[in-house]
């Protein structure tokens, strides 16, 4: 019975896998790079992208935002004036709880390609199931809130583990929190010692301009193991 | 091809209400009651329950805690010297990012029923998937901490509507975040108007009796649609 869970698990995967490639395939046909962004219910990713993507010189930035209801997110982000596609997972069983290549496949057509240079796909708020599903991304960066506690790293490592970028969002709170910055790095070290961080602040803006520049610098570097 | 995947949906579903059942039949014949706590990762489970479960007065409490991997919330559970038991979900695919009927089933025979009156099934850090999986329980309660912003109800209405408690943590950060406590509650009113909410933060204590109160009262309310 296990044996039959894993050879599905590995049959699904190769197929996400095939269609992330096709993706990829459409994004590098119009040079347009992409990130998954990812980060548990609440980290603030909506709220970074709000701060980040103004500020992105020579870089035409577009974003894809999924939900498992409603288009709060995408609402707030229209407010840059820039492409934001909605795309909803609550139809689908086993596809609510985070983005594959085949939902994102199904929302490449809304995506106006041809305009921009950046796609930001905002993950389904979760610290399990995106980590998953390759896109057909080239980075994948995650966000991590300051009031979630040091020991995330550790309780979901393969999330932590496949992301190139990790922000840590929420720094304006440090004072009021007992929360150990050294612990959580040193954790996040344990499990991704080549994933590099930003410390930030979507409400105060702390971090926002190096954000900017990380996600504007994205076709410029190369990461292991993103293709 | 979508009608395939909502018959393998339901199937599924099914498949684990028989055996949430079977998981209830077993609690019944030691007359444990059982709560699935659920929330997003680092909403303060685990901290609530430190403060809570030493305070229930004439109920013998203890924990299963469900973690992809790692036994860092166990740990800490224990020092209350109740029985606690590791439920890890790392080997299962799609397993992984919630509890399922067959997955407490799995556990119920390293639970010393005998020993306890209430047991508090800590499930994994989601706002997605945990929803969909009844487990054998009588209640459903859910933390959702006032750092995760006022929209989570709307943008996970399932959990929000499954829980006949949502315990809204963290309070005593409300002086230092821009959040509306009025718009968190218009919204759980919008999704599940018959929740009953407890203000708490598991650092400074509040609302912990309360929820002390609540855990211990469980047995003695009937919830809509529990069974």
């Amino acid at each position: 019975m296990h044996r039959t869970k894993l050879t599905i698990a590995e049959d699904v995967l190769d197929a996400n896998d095939t269609i992330a490639r096709a993706n990829r395939e459409d994004f590098d046909r119009h040079a347009v790079r992409v990130v998954n962004l990812m980060s548990a219910p609440g980290a603030g990713k909506t709220s970074l992208l709000e701060r980040s993507l103004g500020g992105l010189e020579g870089v035409r930035p577009g974003v894809l935002v999924g939900d498992v209801q409603g288009t709060l997110d995408a609402e707030r982000l229209s407010a840059l004036h820039i492409p934001v596609t909605q795309l909803n997972t609550d139809p689908g069983f086993g596809g609510e709880c985070h983005l594959d290549a085949n939902m994102v496949r199904s929302a490449i057509a809304s995506v106006p390609l041809e305009e921009i240079d950046l796609l930001v796909v905002e993950n389904v708020g979760n610290l399990v199931c995106p980590a998953e599903f390759r896109i057909g991304e080239d980075a994948r960066a995650m966000v991590c809130s300051v009031t979630e506690g040091e020991d995330k790293p550790l309780k979901y490592p393969l999330m932590f583990r496949s992301c190139e970028l990790v922000v840590i969002n929420k720094v304006d709170l440090l004072a009021h929190l007992d929360f150990d910055l050294g612990k959580l790095l040193a954790n996040l070290e344990a499990v991704n010692p080549a994933a590099e961080t930003i410390l930030a602040s979507a409400r105060s803006g702390e971090g926002t301009e190096r954000l900017a520049g990380w996600l504007a610098g994205v076709g410029e570097r190369e990461f292991a193991g993103a293709r």
